[in-house]
């Protein structure tokens, strides 16, 4: 029950970030399309971060259906989670804004950074606390995205201040990654049933 | 249990939409109601975008009772479908502020689009994943109202350029279309009852 | 299950709702406790409107605990009931920063007499697809709260036009009415068990 | 069911608080770090709250599961409760937005305090309502923690016209004496099963 729980005030507060970052679209108080044109890197970064909230909904969901019983320690790694993903808004807004100078692209690099840190320590403290047979730790394998993602995050931090648009592409190549399927949770748990 | 979580975070991402919407509705200065009247077309589209994100609800709802299990496919369809309707709260500010001017009406009109194209999507990939015999493909038969919607949008997208009063009346009547009980999906579910 | 995904929706809106109301408190930009002087009359509509909507939360979930069935009817009801419940965070902040002005503190009236109506409309559905002899109708008696609170609503922005003091004292008197608890339900579900 | 709905209700509640104060975190206008020193305060600010609603959240969601029965007396402690949580968004705002001035940090030590007596009522009213012999009054035992709080909340208010340092160090002191894990109640579950 308690699992319950942790998941539905998560979900809450994904679908309140999701949400609340569209608010950063402020509406232009012309009437024409001219009038748009300076939404589009705002508008640019927002599909960026819905994908990338959407995609941590997604892995979420899926880790907490290997989750038995909840701890203090799973407890607080998710609400350090949902720390770093409650900056995303801002990040965004402030990247968008600002037509993705260096400093608005590294900062966030360093958020989305935090957030797959942060992540991590939750699927450690799930697997240590659920035994190395466990069906996370056995779906996980060598857990390549997993450990590729922080890397190309902080790639994504130190090309911002070369180039920006090597920087940009970094960021979407990791939501890429992420997008193509990943069978490995829902084929262990398959598994595990038969 | 996946299915259960995915609506309960589609209904969390449209609860938030339709609450926020009314933020667009800036309290004025004055305390007379002179002070009101400039509000009044962003009031006209928050009423008429409260009961599109109602409808959208309300059909979401009926098509996830036909639903078994969720794939990566109808869950990635929902979070588009989630996208579009995330960008009604903007289009619905920027037509009313603007007092329905011809390009913020085309915007709705696309964006109505979207959602959509999205929706059909989702219905297509549930379909497909429960067979030609299942509740929903049944239950929708010609589906009259998903193919006329479309049709509609695009020409209140059209019409924009050329009478802002047809646009907006095309954009009422797909709401009233919608609106008109439809029966189809839960008489589908209690004949298989049966 | 169409039930609670509607109590879900609900509660989703109401607790947004009572959450984004709290925004209107704009934080002051000075740091002394003479900045916060001007808020002091969001600030008390700010906790009429919580309660109000705690109150509405209440009834509402008293409610559907009679209900067995959700037919399209009850569902618009209470979609009629969420429309005029999400105009409160404007009302409430129209009247707070304009010093309950005969215009605001009418309007305000004017809100919650709609969603007592659209409340009155919603339990009558719910009794006639539940019948006569059903708990709700049961329960309800001669409802006198439910019959007394749109006269006062309706003196309340009557008198906004003469006193605010009046005005003000009128829609404080029908929230205490309604804090009084009412066991009529609780009372009715238990004898239905027996 | 109706403790369920109070449940979701207020996790939607703390969901949303959690989430929207980041919204105070205003974009700057200037893309370089230099821009964000002048957020730095009320960073600063939200970290800490984000840490007293996940601490609520943990604390009310471990009181619950010991809860059999909600009484309308339980419903409206809890209701009282959340109004205070509900104002924390913008004290946190003024008190960062401000730079810790003595009247933000001994608003912000108010709310607290306010919050912290709301909760212990709600949880007389539980142990009220369930007996000496119930769970929840074992688990509680002395009690430490929650005596303690409001003393130290108190001597922040008091310190924070003498020493801001002080009465900032009294609110992290607090938090830190809560995130110490507490087992009480989680044991008290495990104690009544055998």
């Amino acid at each position: 029950m308690f699992k319950n729980r942790l998941e539905a005030f998560t979900d809450g507060v994904l679908a309140i970030i999701i949400t609340i970052m569209v608010l950063e679209l402020k509406v232009p108080h012309g009437g024409d399309f001219e009038s748009l044109k300076p939404l589009l890197p705002v508008f640019g970064s927002y599909v960026l971060s819905f994908i990338y909230i959407a995609i941590y909904w997604n892995n979420h969901h899926h880790m907490m259906q290997t989750v038995n019983h909840v701890s203090g320690r799973i407890l607080w790694a998710n609400m350090h989670l949902l720390f770093w993903l409650s900056l995303i808004p801002f990040v965004t807004g402030w990247m968008g804004e600002n037509h993705f100078t260096n400093a608005t692209l590294s900062l966030y690099g360093v958020v989305l950074l935090g957030a797959a840190i942060a992540y991590f320590i939750l699927q450690k403290f799930i697997i240590e606390s659920h035994g190395k047979d466990a069906i996370l730790a056995k779906a996980l394998g060598n857990d390549v995205k997993g450990k590729i993602s922080p890397v190309l995050y902080v790639l994504g931090i130190v090309f911002a201040f070369v180039n920006a648009w090597i920087s940009g592409a970094i960021y979407i190549l990791v939501a890429i990654i992420w997008l193509i399927p990943d069978m490995r949770i829902e084929k262990a748990i398959k598994e595990q049933k038969k």
